[in-house]
């Protein structure tokens, strides 16, 4: 993963942050449409006594942000959960490869092996999460008869698991890794169990519909009715004023709906891509292979995929 | 548990969100008439010197939502936290057959022993919590033996830990398992204990109930005097701003009411029927079993049961 | 514990929840004359030049109201801490239990004598944490032998831990238990005495005093002065919306001094009571006792003591 | 730690929260001092057309509620979590002798002398948490030899946790406690050395001096214009209103700075004295020693030290 | 690191806090520029019947005070997990040389060896964060032989921690430690372990940057169109009002901004030099050498880089 540099704070107030802005663009010109409308047809709708004050929509406009600031919150929390989980992804594989390499020294065979379990199980992570398919990715780096298993079952991340478990089950049988030892890799595994279980969870279940909606709805029917009670204060300057603070409402629920999703391949979402290469480039020099794949690189706007 | 598919902004903002909005409308209703009510008696009693302006009720607007905001982000952290148990739930019988299949890997008989008693606890937690009957899901997967101890029990959930116990115990015995993956086995039945009692805990315990009441009492009280404040100001709009205002309020209210219990049946609850389906699959499918039973698809609402 | 039923959102405006609305009840009416008083001698004082506007209070209303929703959260987070102690209280005396039963399977008596030890405890903590006298209760579990050594103890709940710890160091001694299995109890052990030290803990530390004191002066001079500010605008209805705005912000900051001490024995608190039997109903149970003693009933207003 | 008795909300209002008042007094008679200038000098400078109104300050009151209101809460976290790790320091010092009264149980003179350096560390670390001298203390605990060693040492609380670590390597050296016990008692050394660098941390690492100031600043400016901006609207009562916002605004802010370090001596941090004080009377009891020193009483505010 | 000390309310307001007043005085003098031209210019665009009020803006500037809290309290909470991880880094470093002390008594030279990788480790992990060179730190800590091993390696953060299992491995081969006491001081290592893998997701995953660019520009723009809408009511104070609210706002955007990024070297970040230099005086004073290097001490701005 490659951070942005730091831009000048001049400079970034125009910045293309492209994925929310374009996905807003077309709603805040309605906005500026509707606004328009208002500052033509006031005169009219005054006149038959049709009259909207900005009062009650500051009172609402303090409870919509207040619930929005909510939302954000949950949905922010969502990604960084994510976040935390391929973080912690890292961290046990490397610990796991650590733990096999210092209690089998002489075995290089046998760390390779389970080293290509582990980069197994975060690319079949990411296939899941993402719903593509895991084929190429098990296929260049699992032997062939581990691939059945694996493709048949309805939950390939825990077969891998499972696979795991039984290669330390047969270590242990065969009195290389005491009862002792084995308990101490198995915690890991269990740890992986829990990354797993973490991620599952957070592809499966959605911030609760209503709640989404509920905000989504008012934030825009707020925005809809924001320019006739502007209008009556400030005539020309309406569409001005409107759009802006149609933009701070609506792009925050936008950016809100692409965070509750961490594991899509939006422009704000996790690159899973360079995660998975990450592990696979750590784990590999950790059993001092010289052929590591390349590191990804971000694309001209600074995203990772 | 099956996503709803991503909607556009546009058509979101008319999907019909049935649980939560069924349930408001009544009162949105009962709102909009008492609107009506305060644009036609308006001349009539301000001329009695009864007047309400919106300015105390700006104040008042805010701090409920403040206020709604925190009742809201208790109940949701209620629905969280049962979310992450069952998730653990999961995690946690994964772990455990894991292990027993790669401690004791030629005893295909008692791992489908040990994976009975899993299943049967995840179906006996989802009874006990929603205070349905457990019979026939035990019939279903427990030998007769074991049905009458669990049936009896005044905690069966408990119970059915106490024989896992007991079924590790006897294989320590007769010394299939050494004293240390005793231990290693015996810390995830710790955890599963650690989950009944965390789901038990929150389905016993709700939000102390003067909490709940007071928010209640007083978004309706809001939503009820809002017409009379509004009027001086909007005239005919008053109807339109009222139950706008209102819907922000009452219906964050109402979800925060259905969030509260989340082991309920309602729209917005844990899909338990849908959880324990999804482990049994897990379960069944590291046995190597075939016969798996069909997984569960959400109804013509996305929803889950 | 036993759940309110839900309520008809209407019938629901018009519960009486007694602990909190008595304990006001007095206030509101101090308000409600403190609104005559404004309404009376409004003509006399403007008179005199002396005016109190809205506007400042609307500002200082959005301030308290914010500070107390910070009260709010943090009574409530020691209420709920509390609430998952004793819930983790059930949690690692069901655990303990389990163990000892799975590892010494033909020893009923000592099962027993450790369930004792166990339930001594629970009753202990509560005891101790509502300053109520414990001899009654250990008279009835423990056998003589250790009562004088309890019940002479600076901190009698701790003495018990020390007693399960040498109860377990004997079986150790004996060669009943090995080293691993001493210890994967002990840190059930350890558990134990998190527990006891977490409420002792909130017991003795209130949230900061200044704070509350702060809050709590805060919101009543507001609501004193607040009728002042009201009657300019709103003439007769000063008394109506004054009370309401009180209400707000008295009920909560009293439910929040309620919460703040979760251990005592208001409505609103902890049913130590209920849950040391729940316990103990638990453990007998498991033991497979037939004599168990009869669940808590809750009251006439759904409350448990 | 004893807690100050529940008193009458009447009465609770004219309490003197001293250490915060007594701080901020002259603060609040210069902003009345600056509120009769308000007023006095209101008609001349309003002729030179010098006007503040109160709706900025009405915006800019709510942004500093909010800002001051997340800077509460982070003080009251560092208050929270030192009070958290001298809990769990209460905790694991009692898990800690309960282990070796177990395991080694016929040397009473064993865990007398462990139970020396356990009081030791929490005497030490107190000291060097209020920057005091560590030496009365430890003479009264340590035999001569230790002394010296801790004395000169750069970090004497960490020297006392390697020295009882050498003292467990020296039992299991003699094979009085096998690898598996050492590991057990080991684990919880591991936690002590958790708390230790908790609280060095908290004492270490302040609040980021920015922001503190930029709220103290913030807030401190608000309330000297502030009179300035309510003399138009209220007149005589620019000094009661005035008054009554900076109390608001400002004792909070004050009591935030007093919380942001909970290891110092004011009134509302931590009585460090007290816990040392309740730890080693624990200690002495599990130990069976009947001449304990007096438990630690709250002064006349019922302040402890 | 060397705190602060405590200052006097009154000299507090006038402290320098360099780095965030700094990098904001250009922006703020633009905004009393453009606050200027609005005074100056009011009359004339005004007769345009261009008009801003400041009740829209009273609505934005709550609206966007709530989410730059938001932004404020996710920025702090980096900063907080990135001292707690520095903080844990300190705590198991020491605990693992404990360990190695008390299980290899006699073993000095062993006992050096390990805390070389440990205090390389912690420099190691400056650099990695800082991007600056780690060569002169590693010359001076290993011997040659290590070096370029870690020098070569794409993580060598990770490549110490491999060493590290290595040399347990090593001791454990030639029966200097038991399985258990291997275990017991790997789970630490695993530890260590979390802290690389946390360090490196702070550093890796900035605030998903639509986010901080929404509240960034929304504060600019705000800040820039406030004058326009407070001179009407204000005229010649303009200004100072609108620098007033303009500080509040961007200086507190702008310290978030810096606390996004708690491995920098600005004035508000994390003192790694001087906590690396805490945690080799720490170790080598375990290990009894008495060069120490000297402490770190603070610069004439009370700053550790």
């Amino acid at each position: 993963m490659i951070v942005r540099p730091q831009q000048h704070w001049f400079r970034r107030l125009f910045v293309w942050h492209g994925s929310v802005l374009s996905k807003i663009l077309f709603r805040l010109s309605l906005n500026i449409a509707m606004s328009i409308v208002a500052v033509l047809c006031f005169q009219w709708y005054e006149h038959l006594g049709v009259k909207l004050t900005l009062a009650p929509f500051s009172l609402l406009g303090v409870a919509i942000a207040i619930f929005l600031g909510f939302r954000n919150s949950v949905s922010y929390a969502r990604f960084t959960e994510a976040r935390l989980l391929w973080g912690s992804l890292l961290i046990v594989q490397r610990s796991l490869l650590r733990q096999i390499k210092s209690l089998l020294p002489q075995q290089d065979e046998a760390a390779r092996e389970f080293a290509a379990l582990l980069m197994a199980f975060s690319y079949c992570l990411k296939h899941q999460l993402r719903g593509t398919d895991i084929t190429a990715d098990l296929q260049r780096l699992l032997p062939h008869a581990d691939l059945r298993a694996i493709e048949t079952s309805t939950s390939p991340c825990n077969r891998l698991l499972l696979m795991m478990g039984q290669w330390l089950g047969e270590k242990r049988q065969s009195a290389q890794l005491s009862d002792m030892l084995f308990h101490s890799i198995d915690q890991n595994l269990n740890r992986l169990s829990e990354i797993l279980g973490g991620c599952e969870r957070i592809a499966n279940t959605p911030i609760p519909f209503a709640y989404s909606l509920i905000v989504h709805r008012t934030v825009y029917l707020f925005c809809t009715l924001l320019p006739f009670a502007l209008v009556p204060d400030l005539h020309y300057m309406t569409p001005l004023v409107s759009v802006f603070i149609s933009y701070t409402f609506i792009s925050l629920d936008s950016l809100a709906e692409e965070l509750e999703d961490p594991f899509g391949t939006a422009a704000n979402d996790l690159p899973l891509n360079a995660m998975c290469n990450a592990i696979e480039i750590n784990l590999r020099e950790m059993n001092d292979e010289t052929d590591l794949p390349p590191a990804a690189r971000p694309d001209s706007h600074y995203q990772l995929s």
